[in-house]
């Protein structure tokens, strides 16, 4: 089986471990970027910040693989020539540690960690009341690959759950909500929101004041979609004024979030540092190379963004 | 339908919100425990603690119903003569909630939340390492109703999930290990250990230097059991020796625990007050009407403490 060349650029630290993955993934040669290499005849591009002048400078350029599901940042540059297919990241890896992530910080919220861990930190013995998951309705906003897997796993654990998206999904177990028309039915009551929406100019500051407003009084907010979609000073007023009970946020308008942030010690904010859930170098690569074999078979590559949705 | 009494007694804090639920359970009237109450004709007793006299004072007693799943105190007392059965509570409210409670503290280890929280208390944006979920081992000692639900889902989840139980079980998807002689493999390089097992006199004092000694170094427990099972000061020695990296305690031998216990404040226990799971009103005495239903049609209870195996 012939090796396809793969070239690895714009995200240095995590180059030793795909490189060392690769090895075990058949039809791909991982080539590392570096400024003197010859582009010519290397036809797919694995990229996760914009190389500047990378992508126009390879003459055969086929696709830019994307490291994570969201393309914002490769869609909102002017980098990747408009005929050259951007492919959003599909594996199993990425979604497990979503579905772990989501249901982990949707079982904190749902047990109120807070209370056992105030009466933990006062040495009070304190039992609290908390509902069945089946009295505890979840909403899931951005009902693509990830928001349908952690959907499923928080329907098995009894929760009803609701899904709302762009455009209209179907799902057995799960009610569907699609389009700004339905979003206010989507939130009206929902104790913990779920935001994993593709970063958008329709979607940013979507979790703003009127959204939070939305929920139950006490509800909660996991956001694992993007920073930008959270505007930070009106979640501060929301468990400030006990809309919002806590949070538990990975995703920040600016990261490395800087150390003076109000974020980092408010006592009901939960936050991991952009890790709810990494892609798996062995499991990343194996999907690039089962889309380029599909594109040497002739078949359309699968999960190319659309650039006028935006993801 | 003629409604059987069922006397509800030796839980006075939750005779309230049993009353209110037993009047949407078709076949069984609640009837509150009360000292100048006539006992004749009663035939089924409700009981949490064993209340001295009563059980023995029913000259038509056909059943004792426990509130929970672990009946050790009534086993372990006189109180109810030889001949009545005692049955373990088994609802789905008591089960879904276990399997909550054990997959968010499963899921709390597996991702090391302590890394998470020091960093964030420290304002260090700092993202770690976590393997996924089939690299990360789990074992749930006592592999009955509880402990098989919960290592379902945890399966689900994609952990390789091992089962131990004094008699053999049988499950698809799962490793079981039975008896003292598999207790070993059983253990052997586990990276988190569930404690689901009845407090019997052979598994008290199971959790000790010798048993934790046998897990992967840095492993956690999660102890859902009853205090009765863990030896506190080896649990401390493993903590401080890095044996054990950290652990969840639901149950312990005092309870409710002494304020100057150690416990409170170790960094590296997450405590609940006995809060893992509770019995849930409707549920449970749904679960006893079927089998007062079960004994009018001449079946036999199910689910009836095996006097000898303590369990």
């Amino acid at each position: 089986m012939t090796r396809e060349r793969l070239l690895f650029a714009g995200a240095d630290e995590y180059q030793t471990v795909f490189a060392e993955a690769a090895r075990d993934v058949a039809g791909i040669e991982f080539v590392a970027y570096a400024p003197d290499l010859d582009l010519t005849g290397i036809r797919y591009l694995l990229m996760w910040r914009p190389v500047p002048g990378l992508a126009k400078a390879m003459p055969n350029l086929q696709a830019v693989f994307c490291f994570g599901a969201g393309v914002e940042r490769l869609l909102g540059s002017t980098e990747v020539p408009a005929h050259v297919p951007i492919v959003r990241m599909v594996e199993p890896g990425l979604t497990s540690g979503m579905v772990e992530y989501v249901l982990w910080q949707a079982l904190r919220h749902h047990r109120r960690i807070w209370e056992l861990e105030e009466a933990q930190a006062q040495g009070k013995w304190a039992p609290h009341w908390y509902p069945a998951s089946w009295d505890r309705s979840v909403g899931i906003l951005g009902f693509g690959e990830l928001g349908q897997a952690a959907g499923e796993k928080l329907t098995e654990f009894g929760f009803p759950v609701r899904g709302w998206s762009r455009s209209r999904k179907e799902h057995a177990a799960i009610r569907c909500y699609a389009g700004a028309d339905e979003l206010a039915a989507f939130l009206d009551g929902l104790e913990i929101l779920v935001c994993l929406l593709p970063l958008t100019p329709e979607t940013k500051s979507i979790l703003n004041a009127d959204l939070l407003g939305r929920l139950k009084p006490g509800a909660s907010l996991i956001n694992v979609g993007r920073g930008g979609h959270l505007v930070e000073e009106d979640l501060i007023a929301a468990l400030e004024s006990g809309q919002l009970i806590a949070a538990s946020l990975d995703v920040f308008s600016q990261e490395p979030l800087p150390a003076t942030h109000a974020f980092w010690r408010h006592p009901r904010i939960f936050m991991t540092p952009h890790n709810a859930s990494d892609t798996d170098p062995a499991g990343g690569l194996a999907a690039i190379a089962r889309q380029i074999a599909r594109a040497a078979q002739g078949h359309p590559l699968e999960h190319v963004a659309d650039r006028a949705r935006g993801y």
